[in-house]
């Protein structure tokens, strides 16, 4: 077979064999395809599209490059989340202890963040001694003994993701459904999940800003995942505006520390009900509970009888960091930051948020990365005091602008000013958080 | 600017700008793209193609990466003809002759045969001591003197060409309308035209097997020649058999010569007519001559008295061969071939020729290339005796293949015979020659 044929099926909108898409993968991975005939490929997929079929191929091919983590020895049913990634989306955090303790095991591969967007691993890296590098067995032993465990790649997952990626990258042709899909369930899928659950943003902060796009690819997600034999299940959600309160890493854990010790406060509410429902979601999913309605019961308990925070605090304390933080959440504020008030330049309502906004100028500061090489200060962020809807007065603060020196921070809350629009009316719909199940 | 900000807009079907693709030639000529980004690119242009300002930019922007000859000193216009290729296209070695023998300068730039199709270096190296190295100040010393002069690429003419068609090929790009138009006209361009004309073939040994593409290409070919300020003309004509009598470097020779003598054999009619119809185009659109017409009947009296013969044997000496081929065509002949007898298995009609068959069977015995560094015999081939259309007895010789040792030449005789088709009734159409005319 040469590549040629491959690339001139899926040229004139044919349907790929299995034994195509495992010679492209295979020849990404191991030289046999050159990049320059991967990307005329990819090209062609992104102009051209995939069936159902061919994105499953293309996952579990892709999924097979790798190593494929076995965790049959550990008795639980196993389940995750994966989101498409947001500002100030901190439900991992919270949703892995819930989980874990009704009964679920959490195997959670994260990554790091990158442009608006946060990454897990950043977050956690903000507790002082915390360790996100665990080997595979330091992994499982984590879980087994504390029911979740969250680190960074472990071995080589998917090398030909990273190869592709890249090549999307350079190429434009990061924005295909069938190439997302790929390559975000075969990553997941290689942490040998039994049931998975997706939120997938839409709004101004999210990859996928139009939901009609977002329910494309949730769609999609939820079926190859299903294909590949993972229950899998999406939630369409809001990424209107930041998620909660806080954006930058060590303020996030905060915030998830508070919303663990009992804070129910209106800023918080979203995260906090967003992580309910999507570990509700994950129990149900994983068969421990009965059903859905069980299991919202179930992580609701968890939640408020303290059992999710000391899951976290047992977590903290398998990995290396200093669980004190679990009793002192507010510990983790550096006390030297600058605070900049961004306050709302006349009275009205926040009509809307542009939220990629918010997360590229907390990057700006050193809270996340412009490029992957960046390195991130953990305790720089914004803290949002009022969401769209809101009714404003003159002056009112809209949110802290907590950064070092005071310099580069002005032009940051500038920025930040300019994503809020305040309009003279209320709103005529303020966004809902949840806005649709994809189940099927 | 960036590649991908290109890749993009034609991604996304847009027009890209004349600096677009000027940043696109130069970034593929000096690195400044990857390849893996320009073959993207080349995708995205296959799919979504190209307006006619693209292919000009395009066209230009390919040839200013390279040099362009300058011809401005020669005081006769300058014109040329380039084919798409086929099996016994041999037309060049008489039309240029032809052309000259009128009053018009024919710089002719050729190429080498590859797979079926025949290239007019190959046909010209066939006549002992014929250089077809010119330098530049030989090819215009040489056009000057005898009207026209027929060598292989001099200098970097339209290098990004070079590149492109090599990832084409790698990346099945090749076959599309836009790529081949700016291939084919950044090349011929570079030899300082005033006039060109094309002879767009199609059928089965042509590159557009289908007539409607054949037509699509020669419109993209004229609406591009002429917007680059080259007077441009294409006929459409039929490849849907071998042109005329011979296919074989030395034997196609030797059918030219024996045209320029007088021969108006039913064999060689295709060609002699083919020749002279396209190089009373070049002499017409050059304002040689009046009109069409008048420029028919030039080119006629030019090949019927003589002329053209004596024009070509100067050639020949200008350019150090041997010019006793002039007198005897048949001294070409290696008379130490064998000749295999191609016989029609029952009497019928010839109903179809796969003429593309024909070409590689030829090549398959040495006498073209099936890869670009195959060292090229001169003096075997094939001659066809019947045409699509004639009457047929059992046995009766279909054509002779001329062949060193019998051993491979038995397997690319029954090639040949297998690529006939003898039906019992006569085909309900002869394919017409000339098929259409295509000027605006």
């Amino acid at each position: 077979m040469r590549p040629q044929r491959v690339i001139r099926r899926k040229r004139d909108g044919g349907e790929l064999t299995r034994e195509e898409i495992a010679f492209f993968v295979r020849g990404v991975t191991t030289g046999g395809w050159a990049d320059y005939q991967a990307s005329a490929l990819l090209m062609a997929i992104f102009l051209n599209g995939m069936s159902a079929a061919e994105q499953q191929a293309l996952t579990e091919e892709m999924l097979r490059s790798g190593e494929v983590l076995d965790f049959s020895s550990v008795p639980r049913p196993k389940a995750d989340k994966h989101s498409t990634g947001g500002v100030g989306d901190k439900t991992s955090l919270i949703l892995a202890p819930l989980a874990a303790s009704c009964g679920v095991a959490v195997p959670m591969i994260s990554g790091r963040g990158l442009g608006h967007t946060g990454g897990t691993l950043d977050k956690l890296e903000s507790i002082p001694g915390y360790r996100i590098d665990l080997h595979l067995a330091e992994f499982r032993s984590v879980m087994e003994r504390v029911g979740f465990a969250m680190t960074g790649q472990t071995g080589e997952v998917a090398p030909a993701d990273k190869i592709l990626y890249a090549l999307r990258d350079a190429t434009e042709t990061v924005e295909s459904i069938p190439l997302i899909v790929a390559s975000i369930m075969s990553k997941k899928l290689a942490a040998g999940l039994d049931a998975l659950v997706l939120d997938v943003k839409t709004g101004s902060g999210a990859f996928m800003r139009d939901e009609g796009r977002a329910r494309e690819l949730a769609r999609a997600l939820v079926a190859t995942g299903n294909s590949c034999g993972v229950r899998t299940e999406a939630l369409i959600t809001d990424m209107s505006q930041p998620l909660g309160r806080a954006v930058g890493n060590a303020l996030e854990v905060e915030e998830c520390l508070d919303i663990m010790r009992g804070d129910a406060s209106e800023a918080t509410r979203p995260v906090r009900e967003l992580s309910l429902e999507l570990a509700a979601r994950m129990v149900a999913l994983s068969g421990v509970a009965e059903n859905l309605e069980a299991a919202r019961e179930r992580v609701t308990t968890a939640l408020e009888s303290g059992e999710a925070l000391e899951c976290f605090r047992r977590n903290v304390e398998a990995q290396g960091g200093d669980a004190g933080v679990c009793d002192e959440p507010a510990s983790l504020r550096d006390l030297t930051l600058d605070e900049v008030r961004v306050e709302s330049p006349r009275a009205g309502f926040v009509g809307r948020v542009d939220a990629a906004e918010v997360g590229r100028a907390v990057a700006s500061i050193g809270g996340g990365r412009v490029r992957m090489d960046d390195r991130v200060d953990p305790a720089v962020g914004y803290l949002a005091e009022a969401r769209v809807g809101d009714r404003v007065a003159e002056g009112q603060v809209l949110g802290l602008f907590c950064c070092r020196g005071a310099a580069d921070a002005e032009e940051a809350a500038a920025r930040i000013l300019a994503a809020y629009e305040i309009t003279e009316g209320a709103p005529s719909a303020v966004p809902e958080l949840f806005r649709e199940v994809i189940d099927d």
